[in-house]
């Protein structure tokens, strides 16, 4: 039984882990009989949006970890306490969460900061040879992280993203909503979801083929 | 395409709507071409859980459809702004907030008062002869609201929950996690999903086939 990571950042698109995208990966990794660890830093939010109007909620104050932990009933680590040996891979669901709390890509843009639990865990994983996904906005982390390795990644079509990509190391890949790409040499796959994603329903498809790759690759 | 209500408690199993749960519903629905409409009542939650701890969170308040457009991306009314009228159906997903947000039913049990809109809308979708189809806990809001119609629910096997719905007036029976309960003279559909269910793949199972039925019963 394969042991999979589950980072999130959040509970929320816009301040958080993107909801339907963490719970769909977690769907098809416990599908394929997948133990799932899934993890959070334990910080405080960027900001907190309110989802109905769409603003920054000021004066409110969340933690990631605390409201991750919605998305995880409860079931859920510090990342800090989480240690790349005992991971078979690990997956990065999206959201702003991942650009807002696990790096600093959507204030910085091709300048982000890694958060540093999240920077480390993505350098040992991918150091073991173990394979790393990354969901939505979050391959803009990977290339963050692991620019070096010149990571392939997709993030759909956006061409300022993509070009913050490029700038930070990566490799960007044009890709539809229900596809995905894989660096074979890197071991890293990614899926546009919601960065092109209208409906539910395609988003998943793109994430069920990912994490069908993911289990290839992990063997 | 037939327009489904989807009616949200928060967002979060222990103060609000089961997240899976609201997620894999909008899954189904989706994937059958069902266009949703999103919703849930504009007041305070019951209270704030820490999901992390399993605590109140003293002192802090949220708003149930304020944190239930985190599971809708923003894409979400008011209950009080949807008639029935324009509904061909509705689903209420699981999680501790249809039992503390939309009812009393987690303080008073049999003795439970439903929200004023959600009995509202609950007792205009039935009268208007069209399908619900309630999650988890969420049996026992349509119990509290619909008793008089003496409505076949599940619940799971939890023998105090079957006991006050069958004192609200509801008829309970017993349920696997990856079955569901079609109550054909008044078009009411039910899976137990969390209150029995530890995976999430056994819980969309129930989920899927539940939605199947309510296809049907749509006709």
């Amino acid at each position: 039984m394969p042991k999979v990571g589950v980072l999130l950042s959040g509970c929320g698109v816009f301040d958080g882990a993107e909801i339907h995208e963490a719970v769909l990966t977690m769907l098809e990794l416990d599908k394929r009989g997948c133990e799932m660890v899934v993890m959070a830093p334990d910080k405080p939010q960027m900001h907190v949006i309110n989802h109905l109007t769409g603003e920054v909620a000021e004066g409110e104050t969340r933690n990631v970890l605390v409201e991750s932990a919605r998305i995880a009933r409860g079931e859920i680590k510090n990342i800090d306490d989480v240690k790349a040996e005992e991971l078979d891979a690990l997956v990065m669901p999206g959201g702003f969460g991942a650009a807002k709390n696990l790096s600093t890509f959507a204030v910085d843009g091709a300048n982000a900061k890694v958060d540093p639990s999240v920077a480390k865990l993505l350098k040992e994983v991918h150091s073991q040879g173990k394979p790393i996904a990354a969901v939505c906005i979050a391959p803009a982390v990977v290339a963050a992280a692991l620019g070096e390795i010149n990571p392939e990644l997709t993030i759909g079509n956006d061409e300022a993203t993509a070009k913050a990509i490029e700038s930070m190391g990566g490799k960007h890949f044009v890709c539809p909503v229900d596809g995905f790409h894989v660096d074979e040499k890197n071991k890293i796959i990614s899926t546009p979801a919601y960065m092109l994603g209208k409906r539910i329903s395609e988003v998943h498809a793109g994430i069920s083929k990912m994490i069908d790759a993911l289990m290839k690759l992990i063997g």
